[in-house]
């Protein structure tokens, strides 16, 4: 599956010896055509890594030929040798491959402020192209892998024939704008540069732009959807941006279920809001509140922390009137003590923290996971 | 010292019943005068706890007698009840000191969302006035106490005979505007509420306001200052702005210290920014960031996630051109690799992060803590 599920796409990950742990650390995506159209979406923090930088001027016209990905180093902060660097890596992939440089996209992962081993990728490159197949979109996947326990893939077919697959990475530093989160999407429908850009943009804004494990904005997030047009059928426009957003949606999912240290995936629905935007705002900051996470790592119904996070936006609302469920339990009504807090039932993974703002007809929901003592210790060890 | 160090004041803390645990929880500070002058700051949430909606109020009149102080509940999200109960407390303290509840100003800490015990509360106040001192602001202090593991009071004097003294409350929920905090600053110079209210304002915000211990605002944040007049001096206002600011940063740096769960004090220097509100949106940023925090904790000197912090600002820089150093060490210089990490010594308690923008003149400084195993443990398990 994954992104070789879409005709028209090859794929391989292997061991170029960038991880010191040896293990996979470097994917190629191939689009063999007959389309080579692409859009991509990417971290909005203003501290870009080298392969963003890169890979954006590469969306902007339009057509990616391949992607190549690496685990074991991100590439950000590493100034104008990281830029060389990435630029190396698509020449050498534009060699090894054919094309052109400036249709190679590349994406890093990993610790930043470190250069990359070049020779040790460049020299990955030449293997992984040598290992490309029509069935390599596991291996990928496996390769791009940091502290995810496990890889993540997705798919959707469409009846009129043709496929959107993907894959992704992210365990940690994953927040919106886009959350250290690599996506790969493929498909084989007939459809232009552009009308993947609409269904991306809509996509992402509803799904990967509504996670936020640990309120920490990547330096390298990327999202890229290539097609193939190998299916020879052009997409109904609607129907494809459902199938793009269903994969994403998917995709997201999993990224929240394997964050690092987390016990519980918290599924928070803003309701009752005048705005988007307001349901947005207070979705987050309940999402990043530290003190609502922990309670929520000890199954402890504290709606008070709700309230307090709440009362730190700028969203419309009465402090008098908000009401908060703890999974359906109305714990807080009209502001203040509801129904008994004994009767929330949370020794499952999944938490629902529904708050209603009582002010609108808007909604938004953000997934969120708690904070536990493992995220503590997986994160004030990762570079040592 | 604490509360009584200046002359005209009284103070008591005794176990009223409120904590289960059976401890302090209850203080009174009595203003003594001749005169009764007063000034408060209180949280910028706009979910506000009962005693902080009764004590702005209160403090318009620029006249206050004497502070009500609990810990063992917070008093906030309780609605009409709640607010019913602060009244009350208000106007049995005025019963028994004598003089109008308008004066009395009460302050309430602990969990929040759950009603105070009154039929123990207003006989404790009958209690603790029966053992006001004008040596009892260390009883008082110590009956604030709720996971402080410390209690925290600070004194400055003048040679012109007038004294600042305070004392503060807070270990969690501890973040700007203001950070569960409770502050009663008494002075015995002769100082109208107006002088009282510009002094504790401008102190406030580059003390109390620039500790972020967590990230999360509380529904209590109260620092109140009284002023009785009793040394019968007149203060120069520069000298008396700065002690109250002395006593402030005191305080502040106190609460940090005991931090729920901290292992490390963090400086963080922002310098190099465009406008001083730069600087403290990129503080606040670093102050924030779990990643970062976990780095500290670990003894990491990871500077990358600093500028990842730093990127998700709106503040004015260029990412080639920043650099940053931990403990003195430039780690970062001009966005990339700058002096050997391994030069960065942080065995001891307080870590020093300096990030220059390298925009303008302007700085600030926040303080915060790492995020620990303890810190989980501690607020996963608060209110079960």
């Amino acid at each position: 599956m994954s992104v070789t599920a879409a005709k028209g796409f090859t794929a391989a990950g292997i061991a170029a010896g960038i991880k010191e742990s040896g293990g996979p650390d470097l994917a190629l995506v191939v689009n063999e055509g007959p389309r080579l159209a692409a859009a991509g979406v990417f971290t909005a923090n203003r501290v870009k890594a080298a392969p963003v930088l890169w890979s954006e001027q590469v969306v902007k016209g339009g057509q990616i030929s391949a992607v190549v990905l690496n685990s074991g180093g991100a590439n950000a902060c590493t100034g104008p040798r990281g830029f060389q660097d990435t630029h190396a890596t698509a020449e050498k992939a534009a060699a090894v491959l054919g094309g052109s440089a400036g249709e190679i996209a590349v994406a890093s992962t990993g610790l930043i402020g470190v250069y990359l081993p070049m020779d040790k990728l460049l020299p990955g490159i030449e293997k992984a192209a040598a290992e490309l197949s029509a069935h390599g979109g596991e291996k990928a996947a496996i390769a791009i892998k940091t502290t995810d326990t496990v890889h993540k893939t997705a798919v959707a077919q469409s009846a009129a024939g043709w496929t959107v697959g993907g894959m992704a990475k992210g365990a940690g530093m994953l927040a919106p704008g886009l959350a250290t989160m690599l996506v790969v999407l493929t498909t084989d429908a007939d459809a232009d540069a552009a009308a993947l850009d609409r269904a991306l943009r809509a996509a992402t804004r509803t799904t990967f732009d509504r996670v936020d494990s640990d309120g920490c904005m990547s330096t390298n997030d990327t999202v890229l959807l290539l097609a193939s047009g190998a299916s020879g059928t052009v997409p109904d426009e609607a129907e494809f941006a459902e199938a793009v957003r269903t994969v994403c949606d998917d995709l997201a999912r999993q990224l929240i279920g394997d964050a690092e240290g987390a016990s519980k995936d918290i599924r928070i629905e803003v309701v009752g809001a005048a705005t988007e935007d307001d349901a947005v705002e207070v979705g987050r900051s309940l999402a990043r509140n530290n003190l609502l996470k922990c309670a929520i790592h000890g199954e402890d119904p504290n709606w008070g922390r709700v309230l307090s996070a709440i009362g730190t936006t700028s969203a419309a609302f009465d402090p008098d009137r908000l009401n908060v469920a703890i999974n359906g339990v109305w714990v807080c009504r009209d502001g203040s003590v509801g129904d008994d807090r004994d009767l929330v039932d949370m020794r499952y993974r999944e938490v629902r923290i529904t708050a209603d703002l009582a002010e609108g007809t808007e909604s938004a929901t953000i997934w969120a996971n708690d904070l536990t003592a493992d995220y503590v210790h997986e994160n004030s060890a990762y570079s040592s």
